[in-house]
C-alpha cells in the first residue's frame, strides 16, 4: 500500500474498553447500559469528552446519534465513518457495540498521535438504541436515518415503564439537530464481535463481512385433540406434540440437505394444555432460517409451504411472521478490509453476518462493510461475552489499515 | 339367575341426572361443582333429601362421604355398596362421578318400587373430593378410608384461595363421624363413564372393568447451549429442542413396539429461553406410560433408564415423578357384572381403566369392580362430555343386575 504500516495502541484500547465498561458494569463483569439510561448518558458524556480532548468536532443529530469528526485536509468532503453503538442489552457484555465505537476512537487517536492528516474527514459514531432492549425495535436510529423507520413512530415507542423514546431522548440532553444526520460518506465501517463461534473454532483472526444474511421466520401451528392420557388408545389419538416433533424432524431432514451455511432454528415452542396427564391438542413453534443466498431462502420458503396440511391426524397451519433480504456490503469497502488484514498478516475469511447491525441499514445508502473479531464460545448478549484484547487490537489495526486504504483512494 | 329380570326407570334416571346438573350447570351445559363449594353442598343436600324420601338411612363420615342405606332383611350385615362422587372439575361434564351416584340411587329406587327386600343392606355412596380439582390430591377421601393418605395431612390441604379442606368440610355441614366410615362390604360397585373412546368406537355398550392400570411418570431434562440463532452454524450447536425431539422419536419407536394396550404421553413440554432468535438450551418434558401388566411397565422403565446420557451434544437427565401398580378388581364382582350384562343382552368387553377412580382405593380392602359406559368422542373433564341416556340406563340396569346377583349369593 506504499504507506508505512501504522499500529493502534492496544493497551490504550483495552483501557478505554474497560473504562467504558464502568458505565453499567454488573457484578459478573458484564454491562447493563440500556439506551438513554443514566449509564448510557454517562458513557455518552465520557465519549464526548474523549472526542473533544482529541480535538474532534462533536455533533449530535435528532435521533441522538453522536459524531466525533477529525477534519480532513481537503475540507468538507464526505467523511470516512467508523461507527457502532454504546448501548447494551440487560446483563450484556463489554464488547458488543462498544468495541466498534472505541476502536474507531482508537483509530483516530492513532492518526492524531502519528500526525496523519486525512484528506477527507474521519468520523467516529455512536448510534442510539441499536439493541432495542429498552425501546423496540432494534437498530432504531440507523433505521430512521436510512428511511426504514418513521421518526415520529419511533419517538412514541415506550419502554417497560411507559417512558417514550422521545421523552428519554429529550431528557438525556442528546437530542441534536436533524442537519447533523449522517447523509453522505466516503465509506462506513463497523468493527463488531462475531457473536458466533466460527472465527474462534477455525482459528481465524478477522472476519471480512460481506453481507448481513437474509431471513424468514414462520410460525407453525399444529392442532390435534386433547384427551385423557390414560384412557385413549394410541391409535385413536391426535397428539399435536407427536405431529409437531414429526414436522421438526421433517424440516431438519429437508433443510439439512440444502446448504451448509444455512442456519435454522425452532427457538420458541409452546404446548397446550401442557399437563402431563392430557394429550396435547395444540403446539405452536417458530421456524426461522437465515442464508445470504436468496435462492436458498426461497427453497426454505418452498419447503415450509410444501408442508402437509395434515400430519398424524393433526391440522397444520403456517404463518409468515417476517422476512428480510440479504444486505450486501460495498465491494470496495470489503476489499479494503480484506487487503488491510492481509497487510497486517492476520488470517481472515469472508463471512456473512447472521445477526443484524446498524451497518445493514447504513449500507442501503452509503458504501459500507463490517469487520468481525472472534467471540469466545460464540457468546454474546450475556455477561460471559468476551473477545481477547489482542484480537480487539488486531481488529482495530485492520480498521485503521482499511481507513488508511480508503483515504488513499479518496 | 332365576329371579325375574328387573329394569331401572330410564326416564327417572335421566331426570335425576339433569336435576343434579343444575347444581353448578355452566352456560355450555357442563358442570362446575368443585368439592365442598356452594354448588356441591347444594347437590349434597338434595342427594340427602332424595335418600330420605326413599326411606334410606343417611349417614356421613368424618371425611364428608355420604351413605344412603336401604336396610337388609338379615340385619346388620356388610352392605352391597354402590358409589362414586358428585364433585366435578371446573367446567366439567354432567356424567363423570354423578352417573355413578345417581345410578346407585336409581337402583335402590327400583328395589323399593318393586318391593325387593335385600338380604343385606344396599348403600349408595357419595365420595368427597374425588377430582382433586379444588383440593389436591384427587381421590382424597377414598385415599383416607383406605389408609393411602393421612387424614391430618389431607385436612390441611388448601385450595387456591388458601382455604383448608378441613375448614371447608366443617363449614359445609358435612363433617360426620369416623364411625360411619365404609369399613366392610359384601361388594363395592362403581358405574362410571369410560372417559375414553374405546366402547364407542367398538360399538360395545358395557365395559366390565377388571383393573385400574399401573403407571409410571418421568420427567426428562435435556440441557444444551443457548446461542444466537443467526450466527451459530448448525454443526456447532447443542440445540436442546432438537435433542428432545430426537428422544421423543426414540421413545415412540421403542414404546410403540412393546404392546398394543400400552399408552404413553408426553403431555408437558417446556423450552428455555423460548425466544425465536435463540437456540434452546433446555427442554423439560414428561413421559407417562400406563399398562395393566407390570412386566410391560418394567420394560418402559428399562427403556427410560436406557436413555443415552447425551443426545446430539446435549446432556439428558431423567427423574421419576411417581408410579403406581395396577389395581386388580375382585373376580367375583367382575363376574357378577359380566353376567349381568349378558343377562340383559348387552354387548360387553373386559377392559382396564386408564384413569384413576375411588374404586381403586376401595379395592385395596373391599371386593370391588367397575362398570363403564361409552363416552362420546372419548371426552371427559369438559363441558362436551356426554353419554347417551340410553347407555346410562343400560349401565344402571347392569348395575342393578349385578347387585341382585351379589345379593342372591350373599
Amino acid at each position: 500500500m506504499g504507506m508505512p504500516k501504522l499500529f493502534v495502541n492496544g493497551a490504550r484500547l483495552k483501557e478505554t474498553i474497560e473504562t467504558f465498561a464502568d458505565y453499567g458494569r454488573t457484578p459478573n463483569n458484564g454491562v447493563t447500559r440500556l439506551s438513554l439510561s443514566a449509564e448510557d448518558v454517562g458513557a455518552r458524556n465520557y465519549f464526548r469528552s474523549c472526542c473533544e480532548e482529541l480535538g474532534l468536532t462533536v455533533t449530535v443529530d435528532d435521533m441522538g446519534n453522536m459524531y466525533g469528526t477529525l477534519a480532513g485536509e481537503l475540507g468538507d468532503r464526505p467523511p470516512v465513518v467508523i461507527g457502532s453503538h454504546l448501548d447494551s442489552v440487560k446483563k450484556g457484555g463489554r464488547f458488543d457495540g462498544a468495541l466498534g465505537v472505541l476502536s474507531g476512537l482508537e483509530v483516530i487517536r492513532t492518526l492524531v498521535d502519528r500526525g496523519v492528516k486525512p484528506k477527507v474527514p474521519v468520523t467516529v459514531m455512536n448510534f442510539t438504541n441499536e439493541e432495542g432492549a429498552r425501546f423496540e425495535p432494534s437498530m432504531m436510529a440507523s433505521g430512521v436515518l436510512s428511511g426504514k423507520f418513521d421518526k415520529a413512530t419511533m419517538l412514541a415507542k415506550k419502554d417497560a415503564d411507559g417512558i417514550a423514546f422521545g421523552e428519554a431522548l429529550a431528557a438525556s440532553g442528546f437530542e441534536g439537530d436533524e442537519a447533523n444526520r449522517l447523509r453522505e460518506a466516503t465509506a462506513y465501517l463497523e468493527l463488531h464481535i462475531e457473536q458466533g463461534p466460527v472465527l474462534e473454532k477455525e482459528e481465524i483472526t478477522i472476519g471480512v463481512v460481506d453481507c448481513v444474511v437474509g431471513m424468514v421466520c414462520y410460525e407453525i401451528e399444529v392442532s390435534g385433540e386433547s384427551n385423557h392420557a390414560g384412557t385413549t388408545p394410541m391409535g385413536m389419538r391426535k397428539d399435536a406434540l407427536f405431529a409437531a416433533t414429526e414436522l421438526i424432524a421433517l424440516f431438519r431432514e429437508k433443510l439439512g440437505s440444502l446448504d451448509d451455511e444455512l442456519v435454522y432454528t425452532m427457538g420458541r415452542l409452546n404446548v397446550w394444555p401442557n399437563i402431563h396427564t392430557v394429550i396435547p391438542n395444540k403446539v405452536v413453534f417458530t421456524l426461522e432460517a437465515r442464508h445470504k443466498d436468496e435462492g436458498v431462502i426461497a427453497q426454505v420458503t418452498d419447503i415450509i409451504h410444501g408442508l402437509p396440511e395434515e400430519q398424524s391426524g393433526c391440522s397444520v397451519k403456517r404463518t409468515k411472521l417476517w422476512g428480510r433480504d440479504t444486505v450486501w456490503f460495498d465491494q470496495a469497502v470489503v476489499g479494503a478490509i480484506e487487503a488491510s488484514a492481509a497487510d497486517y498478516g492476520y488470517s481472515s475469511k469472508r463471512m456473512a453476518s447472521g445477526a443484524g447491525h446498524d451497518a445493514q441499514f447504513v449500507a442501503s445508502y452509503l458504501p459500507s462493510a463490517m469487520i468481525f473479531v472472534p467471540s469466545v464460545n460464540g457468546q454474546s448478549h450475556c455477561e460471559e461475552e468476551f473477545t481477547p484484547y489482542e484480537d480487539c487490537e488486531k481488529g482495530a489495526n485492520v480498521l485503521l489499515g482499511a481507513v488508511l486504504g480508503i483515504l488513499e483512494r479518496a
